[in-house]
Order: structure tokens, then sequence, then C-alpha cells
């Protein structure tokens, strides 16, 4: 077969999408080398056409419905980002059937069925591997190497900010206001940081990935999300203590034929493989019923990963392979059924809590008591000599409870006159089983 | 698009294929849902037809070519293992047009060329994701998810039965023959371990690897290979004090234009996520230019994760993905050019010695000499006080020098009257740098 050439469009030229034409230009060679496939960059369009972009090769423009339209336009980038502009050009390119590669997990997040139906009715594809885990390779691997395994967890630390700041917290002992301009400084952060540590980027790529693996459709509004945002320092010291280290984790698990979908802060024992990820490394954790254990590692975010990964979609779009896949394969939100959701309430965890009690007789015959009645029992106790001060904190940590329990136990607890609310509260978790029943 | 049944013919009914005959029969559902397909196992061949297969719902026989010849075989799945009769049935099954599926790391490194070429020949192809790290589909990101990737190392723990070995030897202190026998006891070492034990099957692994990921035909002779059977546990106790762990990797790196490729005991820092891996889970680290250091861990083997990645290699094969990714790539074995070597003598490394020394002045300054003239410098020097007996060890760590100057100086020092030989020398791996230079 002679080589062949193939028309890029480039929506989007920041940070990512300067990554995707430093590809395209230096690894051409290789790329022609790997699959015969010479990719051309043909328009490069940015509403900023002001910015100098050293190194490209081609004009900048601003008219994204003409480069859209091209006929020599065969596959079409999308990296403005948002829901807005982005959406209105993905839909221009899919009506014209030319296939859309994405990174943009608010998108999909907001409005994937909708668009892959649409990619469907005009023959075209989306491509949205850089979308999740930036160049992690996981959503490859949902959709091809593990598609014979009954998908029964996936645990993912998803959001590089978020594990960059917790990282920093533990190993420098900063509070979460110091890490957190340290992010920005270091350019890990944005400057409104808000999608990152109120956990809903990382609730978006939970959504994307959980639909791929559980093969039913689920949004970010049936994500229980809490951020790390009010975590405090203390909790993080306390963890170790214990033996854990606390991550900001996306978890899907099946529950028979129920699924629960949460993001939070969370206590990893510091034996699993994700309790070292450490700095604005992602890893996602997946549990087949015959794989067992597996785990995926590496840059979830930052310019060359993502841009490696839009690069990688681009030439499996082109080469055919997305577009069979995605004809074929019937895994994708426009396809498959709402998801059957276990309510949140019922969700069973281990947890830990770290109360505030003022430091006199009675108080934790009180406590252990509300929650003995409600069926939640202790696995550990830590306490250290109170130095002054009439509040001492005092971690209690409960073998697998019903969160609705522990919650109304907490409203009890911090009604206590002895005990200043509120009472911290997070989850730990035990690694999934591996090769669990059916 | 209607579903579609598809014929399946399996060769080799022991552990695996037994894991596979139960995928294909109770994931039915699921991969019928997922794919469309129906993949009906019409033929279970099997040289032991006396053996009772509870479970498998078709007749067992032991009429390969028949299976092979039948129109309704429309993918074969080879796991008869060794290369004879393996050879000669996907021999006669590609010359057929017919695509195979195999974890035959044995016969891919031994014929890989050649049979890769027949299949392209006879519009057939070969999916082969089993065949390195069991469950962990390392392959299908090399081949999709990474290749927009110039890859620059692959660093690989791919073999179970070695990691399982070192793990106990840390972990129990125990030396190489208990941990061995205890290996055997576990299921994890064959009666006859010298494939694993030697490094042989962690180098065919590699030669694979090595392949699809720098787009060179590497062979196992191409190979440096040390086994884990002469590692003595008092290396392990003093790695272990030096801040390592000590691992069988399997080492692919870029030096400009040319390839190292080689598999032996190596001491890797206890920060890197490899030193982690503990029992028979594999990893495979990958730094590509784009990605920087991606992981993939997961179970190397084992009944069902090798049968869920044969399954998926099937379903891939089913749905035309394979096919065209056969077609359209050009990284297989047939189709690159030889791997330009790194002679081993040329390797720059760390390098780890342990002498014993007579405890008797002047020793160490004749060592540090014999390796100043070499210029080997060193990094640290570890001795205990002596209890007892005339010979102490003593550990030498050292920075980056020549393989053979090494080698050299080592010949120098084990012929010196105060030194008992052979010094044990271990290579040190520091992580391959992320983002290096073209």
């Amino acid at each position: 077969m002679p080589d062949q050439s193939i028309g890029i469009t480039l929506l989007g030229c920041g940070v990512i999408g300067g990554g995707v034409t430093r590809i395209l230009q230096e690894q051409r060679d290789l790329i022609r080398a790997r699959t015969g496939l010479t990719l051309d960059l043909i328009h490069v369009v940015d509403k900023d056409i002001a910015t100098p972009r050293p190194g490209l090769q081609i004009p900048i423009h601003s008219d994204a419905d003409k480069a859209i339209d091209d006929p020599r336009s065969k596959i079409v980038i999308e990296l403005i980002g948002g829901t807005d502009a982005a959406a209105k050009f993905v839909d221009r390119a899919l009506r014209l059937g030319k296939p859309v590669v994405t990174a943009n997990k608010s998108l999909l997040a907001a409005r994937g069925p909708e668009l892959f139906a649409l990619a469907r009715q005009h023959n075209a594809c989306i491509g949205f591997e850089a979308s999740c885990a930036g160049g992690i390779p996981v959503i490859n691997a949902l959709m091809h190497g593990l598609v014979a395994n009954r998908i029964d967890a996936l645990v993912g630390i998803v959001n590089g900010t978020c594990n960059f700041i917790l990282t920093r917290m533990k190993s420098h002992g900063w509070s979460y206001a110091q890490a957190l301009a340290e992010a920005q400084k270091a350019g890990f952060a944005e400057a409104n940081p808000a999608m990152d540590v109120s956990g809903r980027d990382a609730a978006q790529k939970l959504a994307i990935l959980a639909t791929l693996a559980f093969n039913v459709r689920c949004a970010e509004p049936d994500i229980h999300t809490e951020g790390i945002d009010k975590l405090q320092d203390i909790d993080i010291k306390f963890a170790e203590e214990l033996g854990y280290v606390i991550k900001l984790l996306a978890i899907a698990q099946r529950h028979g034929p129920k699924i629960s979908l949460r993001v939070h802060p969370t206590l990893v024992h510091r034996d699993d493989m994700l309790a070292d990820v450490a700095g604005s490394f992602n890893a996602v954790s997946i549990y087949g019923h015959a794989i067992g254990h597996t785990l995926f590692y590496g840059r979830g975010a930052g310019q060359m990963p993502t841009a490696g990964a839009v690069v990688a979609d681009v030439i499996n779009v082109a080469l055919g392979l997305t577009p069979l896949a995605f004809s074929q394969l019937k895994i994708f939100p426009d396809q498959v059924p709402p998801a059957d959701l276990l309510p949140h309430q019922e969700l069973l965890s281990r947890y830990y809590l770290r109360l505030l009690a003022r430091d006199e007789p009675g108080v934790m015959a009180q406590v252990t008591q509300i929650l003995g009645q409600r069926k939640i029992s202790l696995s550990a106790i830590l306490q250290h000599e109170a130095k002054d001060g009439q509040f001492v904190p005092v971690v209690i940590t409960t073998h697998q409870a019903r969160e609705g329990s522990v919650q109304a136990a907490l409203q009890e607890i911090d009604h206590l006159p002895s005990i200043q609310a509120p009472t911290a509260c997070l989850r730990i978790i035990d690694p999934p089983k591996e090769f669990s029943a059916p």
C-alpha cells in the first residue's frame, strides 16, 4: 500500500496544541516509518493569532469553520477546551463525517452521549484517549486489552494537581493553602483551581472511564464528589501514623448489578501501589475478573504526555482502527443503558474519623455508644497525650460500616457538648478483592 | 450490523486453555453485549483426551489438522507451547489464511520473523498479547496507545517465577534454593525451572517487546542474559542496606542509533515503582519521548490473567482490528531491520561489587587501585566489623563505568591473593531519564 497523506486540522493551539504540532512536525519520519502515514498539519486555528508560536511551520488563523470545512481536512483535533466553542466545532466536524480527536473531558462529560450518537449518525468517530489520565493509554486498555474481562472495580488517581498538592502536604508538612500556592507557582494548578481541587475534574474523568469499564452510562451528577479543599494537614499526619497515605481517588465499583461512583480524599494503605504515586503522576488500578489487579501509571497531564495521546488517537483514526472499533464495539455512552447506581448512603466502607474532644472523663463513652448503636464497630483508636487546651484530637478508624449510618452518627456526635464540630470524616479503601465472585 | 458468530479452534487445553474455555463459555453474554460477537468454541484439541475437563461444553479430540482445516474454524488459538507441534500447526493455520492467537513466546522468539511473514503472505495475522507479561496489555499499548512516542527505554519485570523467588528471599531471608523449592510447591515454578531462573524466558519476552518498542528486529541471542540462579542471599541483604531491592530486569535501551538489550539481576532503588512489584506480579516501565515514564503492572502469568489476554486477542481479531493493524503498521519482526546493538562491553552502568577480602591491611588499597586504573570511581563502600574467619565481605558500589572495564578489573581483583574469587558483580539501574535528548 502506498504511503498515505492525511490532512489534519488543529483547533486550539495553547500548551497541548503546541505539543501536538511539535510531535507532528518532529516525529514525522518516525510516524511514517511505523504506520506508513504522512500526517500533514494543514490548519492551525486559534482565536489568539498574535502570540508568536516559534517552530510552527504553517500560518495560524482564526477561522475554525473554514478549517473544518476544507475538504483536505480529514481529521479534526479539538483542543479548545470548555463546552461552548468546542461543542460548536465538534458538532460541525461530526456532521461533515469528519473524525474528531479531543482531550476535552468537560465536553464529553456534559454532552458525551449526544456527541457519540451524532458521530455514529454521520459515520464519523471520536478519539478521546487524552481526555483521561493524559498520556496513560487506559482508554485503549479498556476498549481492547481488557475487553474479555468483566470489570469489578476501577480506582484511579486521575487529577495531577490534587496529587501534587497532597504529596507536598505529606512530604513537606505543608497546609493545603501552602501546597496549593506552590502548585500554582510550579504550573501544576490553574489560577482558579476550583475544577481540580473540588474533585469535579476527577469526576468527569471517572464518568468517562466507568462508562467504558462497566458498559453503563455514567455522568458527572451520578458521582458523589468531595474535593481536597477542606482537607487538614493534621489528618495527613494521623493517616501516616496509621500506615496510610491520603489520595484523591476516583472509584467505580460493581456491587452485583449496581455500580457505586465516587470521588473523595481516601486513606490508601502504604502497601498499595497507589500510595506510591507521587507528585503530578496519575495511576488507574483496574480489577478484572480474569486479570485480577492491573495498574496503569504515568503522567496524567502536561504538554507532551497529553499531546502524545492526542497524536496516537490521530494515528489510530487515520489507520482506520478507531473508526472500526467505534462501529463495532457497543460500549460507548450513546449505546449503553444508564447506570443502576448504588445509593451513596448504602455504600459500605471503612472510615477514619477525627474528633476534637474535650479532655474530660466520659466523652469517649458517649462517642462509642453512638457508634455502637448504629452498628459501627471500631478498628483502632489513636489519641496522643494532651499538651494543653481543652480539646484534643482523637482518631477512630472503623470496620466496614454503612455510609448512611456513619453520617447519622456524626450528626449526633457533633451535637455532643464535649465535641467541637465538625468531626473530620474520611473513607479508607481496602484494595478491592481480586477474583471476586461473579 | 447483525450479531456475528465466529468459530474458534483451541489447540492445547492445559491450564491456560482451560481458562480460555471458561471465559468463552462463562462470559459469552458479556462479550456479545460489548462486541456483538458470538464466539463459538467448535474444536478443543489436546493430545491428552483422557483427563476429564469438567465444565467443558464440547467434546475434546486430538486431531489438530482436522480442527484447523474445518471451514467453520475462523480463528485458531495455539496454547500447545514449545516449538515443535506448535510451529507445525501455526504454520498450517496461517497457510490457510486463518488468524492465529498465541501465548507462545518461545515460538515467536525462535521463528517470529518467518511466521509473521507467512501470516502476511496469506492475509492472516498473529495475536500475541498473552506472550509477554500475561494479562498486562503492554503489547497493545506499544502498538496503539504509545504509537506517537519515540521509545527511549523499556524496563520490565517479566518473569513471575523469578520475582516470586526474589521477593521471598528478601522478605523471608531465604536462600535461593529454599525460595525455589517454595515457588515449586506453590505452583509458581516448573519442576524444571531452568527456562525461568536462567533468564531465558525473560529474554524471549524482551525480544518481542523490544522489537515493537524500537522497531528493530531483536532476537534472543542478541540479549546479554544472566539468571538469578547464582544469586546469594547475602547480596539481597546488602542491597537492602544500601536502599535497593534486587529484581530480575529485562532492559532495552536506546543509545542514539544503537540499542542495548539485557536481562540480569539488578539493584533497583526502593523509590522506583518497580521495587514494589512483589510476588508473581509483573510490571513494564516504558519511557517515551512524549509521555515520559509510564508503567504497566499486573499478573504476568496464571490461568485466568493469561486466558483473559488470549480471549481479548480473539475478540480483536474477530472485530477486524488486529488484521487491520497487522496490515497497516510496519513494526512487526518481519518488517523491521535488525537491531544495531550496543556491544555489551560498551554498556555504561553503575555496579555493585561484593568482594570477599582477607581481613588484613592493604587489601582495599590494591582493589581501589585496580578500579582507579580503569577509571571506575567508587560511590559507596560498606564493610561490617569482621566477627571471625579470615575473609570478610566488602561491598563497593561504583559510579557509571564501562562494562568491559569492570569485567577486566574483576579479573584482576579475583587474582589477588587476598581476595577469595569470584567477586559478586551486579548492575545498579538508575531510572532512565524522562524526556531525554533526541
